[in-house]
């Protein structure tokens, strides 16, 4: 028997099992025992049922679909990276998700959030959020908001990026290379404009001057150079490229590595080296930061990896504790999880260090 | 006046207009006069009130949201650009969007298209589908279906690409500059597996040697090489490289020029060149196709572009008239959009011919 329009009295027929054991199994909840699950979830196969899901929505006060706040991948690949991992792991778990990519407009931010809260999203994840006060509507209807990476939201949950591990493994691996002289060209910090301090570019740079005392080398000889972040439309000059021609003007810091605090201000730092023809890795190592995009630059770019899948599963367990699916572990309000570094083609020895 | 809970019934009392005018203006249908309008959009404001879009659907029969099945962005960043296209027209319009990146699993297809229809989107829109029979529950179910650039599932709508534009302003611009043999290393054709031809690729080839003949090159100098798309997973080798290496040992072929079937196998050709010292554009110059991410790759590449704003626009004619939106307008099934040549720094004069 397979229909379009099986009911769940048919399922419950079609198993030989009481409606409320169909009902269980179906929406997942109260004792079922394996033998009456296994039939249930036979009988849905085999009549086509499938879930109302907007008559569920209603009876269960929920709309099992999420809100996702970022700025536009077409400017910087690192959205593409952290969108696929949080909406895989909310389709995983049966979300669906609304995205807003504002691309740096506050009015697309407003305009993304009402329409969060006229589509009854169950939680809103901040990947990038532009203003506080944007934000308040979502807080002041209940709504559970999560925020990545940057924390300026003191109601929202909270899933920290540790920068550490993966820039001291960069630091690391570039000292056992022999080099001496890094150079760290990052971002300035660009936190909400009207929240708390929840700079996630600032702490990049910090990782990187902790890692430099770390392994030894010398403060002086390891210049932190911060400017913008990246293009503000896709046909915009790279500012990687500004910064690395402020670096390599300035004969005090003649450095043999690079370390970008994101793969896009690697790839305009690539393009000046590739112009004024210093070879990556002979002349000089680079290292980018998301590997979000690292492996179509020439060459192949080694990168500090976001854990994006690590990401999606934290972002997931907030959602599934906020409304109340989850209630066996205990509450937290925040998650952090690590960063690592992949090796490509873009490191090597320091130039006449071996 | 302002509070969560406004209904309909306070926006009239406070634009003072009968229930039936504000529902006409909120609806968006009917006669109304300006000024009435005019009154009920500052009583909305003046009241917060907001649509509610669960009761709106099961009312209208629609659900406002659409599906958009693609590939994944992380594989081939074209998906970025074609997503949020569409995305963009589709929110303008009030619309939301759920998305199926499949990654080529026909699991992840099936899976995504289930939700689809457990949602009620008005019309799924396909800009990559991997198997025609994964899409026909939808067709049963009366959704409207929207094909971009491969049209070989029947009963779709279809907004094809045209890439001679494109690809006459990329050989024309190389002929200019002196090249007489130009290589085009491109991509075999990925229809339907059960579909009729689709061959989005195969067009683009098509399209190459249509224009070198229209420019007077001579074939025999203008290899087609074709092969793998993009890599499978993030970190696989570029197929570029691959089909790069191919051309540049088989010595028949001394090309100056290369133009790619897309940015992520310009990627790949641009690794091989920058390992074998070969400088672009002094030695050799090289165009893209899709212009997805060629403003980060060294050196920035020239594209042909695929016309994003347009493809978004011509989906959504098609959404608004397949779900009776527009009546105004004649039907028809094919809309067509046209490539252009976006110019950047990888092309320059022919070696030694001035």
């Amino acid at each position: 028997m397979r229909s379009q329009t099986a009911t769940m009295a048919d399922v419950a027929r079609e198993a030989q099992v009481s409606p409320t054991t169909a009902a269980r199994v179906i929406h997942n909840r109260g004792y079922v025992s394996d033998e009456n699950r296994k039939r249930v979830l036979e009988a849905v196969e085999s009549t086509g049922y499938r879930p109302n899901l907007q008559a569920r929505s209603l009876r269960m006060q929920r709309s099992y679909s999420l809100g996702l706040v970022l700025s536009s991948a077409r400017e910087n690949p690192f959205y593409t990276h952290i969108s696929h991992a949080i909406r895989t792991a909310a389709s995983d778990r049966g979300f669906s998700m609304l995205t807003v990519n504002h691309s740096y407009s506050p009015e697309a931010e407003v305009n993304g959030i009402k329409q969060f809260l006229e589509h009854g999203v169950d939680a809103t994840i901040l990947c990038h959020a532009l203003e506080n006060k944007n934000i308040q509507p979502l807080i002041q209807a209940g709504i559970p908001v999560i925020q990545v990476e940057r924390h300026d939201i003191e109601q929202a949950y909270f899933v920290a990026i540790d920068p550490d591990p993966g820039m001291r493994a960069a630091v690391k691996t570039l000292a056992d290379e022999g080099h001496r002289r890094v150079a760290f060209i990052g971002a300035r910090a660009t936190g909400l404009k009207d929240g708390g301090p929840g700079h996630a570019e600032q702490r990049r740079a910090e990782a990187f001057q902790q890692a430099v005392s770390l392994y030894g080398l010398d403060e002086q000889d390891c210049p932190v150079v911060l400017g913008e972040y990246f293009p503000r439309s896709p046909n915009d000059i790279l500012p990687g490229r500004r910064l690395a021609t402020m670096l390599l003007d300035d004969h005090r810091c003649a450095v043999t590595a690079i370390i970008a605090g994101s793969d896009i201000l690697a790839a305009g730092i690539l393009q000046v080296l590739y112009e004024r023809g210093l070879k990556v890795p002979s002349d000089i190592s680079v290292i980018g930061y998301d590997d979000s995009m690292a492996q179509f630059l020439s060459p192949a770019l080694s990168s500090i990896a976001q854990p994006y899948l690590a990401i999606g599963d934290s972002v997931m367990a907030f959602v599934e504790e906020a409304v109340g699916q989850d209630t066996s572990s205990a509450k937290t309000r925040e998650r952090s999880v690590s960063t690592s570094l992949v090796l490509r083609d873009s490191i090597g020895p320091a130039p006449g260090s071996f």
